[in-house]
């Protein structure tokens, strides 16, 4: 029975959202146990399952405006640090937020713990493609500056994910840089490049563009935090202005437009399943001693529920672990 | 009158696409007169005009594939390579061309030439918002790296294009990083801010993110080359894919969507337009004694017109001459 901890007073829907998703993940499961982090009171109002899920009372929580770094070391009793700090004590094996993201990446880094030899752990999510595969891309901003090393380590870590948890089998690995050639990017780039095509165990396809990401090029993207954090913010930023301009457009179109927007429901409805992806789960803070996962802070029930089943996946294929005897064998850098 | 040596050979759609924009803009402008580079032949099968336009034959030309330092080099007497140096010496005012992107800036860098002071042109282009007065982000991929002294200069020079060629007084000018706090991103975004804030000649915002872009968050957007071409790259693929989705939404969703589509096909076109940002022109090479246009290689000849008159304009309120002003000022870095 795998236990999961449950920052239940992060997010914008909390905790609500958090305790409706635990009932469906309790449901669709046998095989897991949920201990919920938060005001019992609250909790207790949309709590409807009774077996294999705990309470664990307190007042303190972590607002989105906290400074993370501060707040992880005065909030002692908040939800989020009490659920990292029972993955740390073997109480559970897995935390799950969708709280303040800063302060979640502390508590994973000071509280969890960095797997040996893993200096900077990525943040790692699936992110949309037109055929719905989707691609894992890392580090989406975990560090505001990474190594050719790092960025290697990445490589091997989004490899290990995509294989495990998407049953990928030799994931196509690719290093996002300004362009296709080999003698492309500044030295980060180049460094990288050489590391990724000298290790054999991975299947490096080499550098892929920002242009191709959505098409499918590769199963694996990796960058250095600070390139990833604005690649992923203006994918989703494209994505939500070209939605609510499609929406305005349709508004602001008269009869004729709403008339055919309704015929065209269904398909509209279609793309917008095809480019959401929260199915997939949320951003997992990825070379950490167990797994650490961000939910959007406005996920609802079926979104929560979605990143317990990932969770889920990476605790009984045992990603993390994995990771740990892989990385285990190199030398400390 | 106001010389623009075009390159009638570069781009998918070469010449004819070049020559019917030319024609079309010597219609519209009565004060420019056009510099042809190419196969004179080919080039008078379309063109219609029959003042202030000349040819200036070569069979040789620069192909997309080309590495571009060495066709620079090698190619003397290719058409885009004609059109730099009439703008080295005096007989044109501007270069404009739709080909290989890499030898167009290698031709502005090692004939047109810098403006004293300027280490690193950057590549600056016009990019849509949702409110539909767009804004202009620099460097969008000239260099692979950057220093805080170049993004700093990125500031004034897209802060005088703001002004001068889109009429915004007192750009707004904002630092793409990873948060809106001040104490954000690498070291090079921290010194950046620094010089920045410093300059009250400038209207900095502070930081700003890739998600809020579209947005029209900012008028200027800084950023170093490779973070820039990859936000760049970024919101064209997922604006592709997503265009691309909702059509193969429609088509495959059957008569009903296909009816809806029809009905909708108004409100699409608007929202199509609204994105499309050729009516700015093309990515213009900044710190150079000249401008240098880029238009994209899929252009056709609407857009090669617009990137006519923004180059008019240029010419017009002499951005480029207001800038080596302001740089000559500058001690040597």
């Amino acid at each position: 029975m795998k236990k999961i901890a449950i920052d239940a007073m992060g997010g914008d829907f909390a905790p609500q959202a958090l305790v409706e998703g635990a009932n469906q993940a309790l449901q669709e499961f046998s095989d897991i146990e949920l201990i919920l982090y938060g005001d019992e009171a609250k909790i207790k109002q949309y709590l409807t399952a009774s077996e294999r899920v705990s309470i664990v009372h307190t007042d303190e929580k972590i607002n989105s405006d906290d400074e993370p770094t501060k707040a992880i070391r005065q909030k002692k009793n908040s939800s989020m640090v009490l659920a990292a700090k029972a993955v740390k004590a073997g109480e559970a094996d897995a935390v799950l937020s969708a709280g303040n993201t800063g302060a979640l990446l502390a508590a994973g880094f000071f509280i969890v713990g960095r797997i040996k030899n893993i200096d900077r752990p990525g943040l790692l999510s699936t992110l949309p493609t037109v055929e719905g595969q989707g691609f894992d891309m890392l580090d989406l901003g975990a560090n505001a500056e990474n190594t050719a090393h790092h960025l290697y380590q990445y490589a091997k870590l989004g490899s290990f994910y995509a294989e495990s948890v998407r049953g990928i089998k030799r994931p196509r690995v690719g290093l996002l840089n300004n362009g296709t050639e080999s003698s492309k990017g500044d030295p980060l780039r180049k460094e990288t490049y050489e590391l990724l095509a000298a290790d054999s165990s991975l299947n490096f396809i080499g550098n892929v563009e920002a242009r191709e990401l959505m098409n499918g090029v590769a199963d694996v993207v990796v960058t250095d935090g600070f390139t990833g954090n604005a690649v992923l913010k203006s994918i989703e930023g494209t994505a939500l202005s070209i939605m609510g301009q499609l929406k305005k457009s349709i508004l602001g179109g008269g009869l004729k437009a709403k008339l055919g927007a309704l015929l065209l429901k269904d398909s509209l409805k279609e793309l917008k399943s095809r480019l959401d992806y929260s199915d997939a789960g949320g951003a997992v803070l990825f070379g950490l001693k167990a797994p650490v996962v961000k939910t959007h802070g406005s996920s609802d029930a079926k979104t929560v529920c979605s990143t317990i089943r990932q969770i889920r996946t990476m605790l009984h294929t045992d990603v993390v672990g994995k990771s740990v005897t892989e990385f285990s064998k190199e030398e400390t850098q």
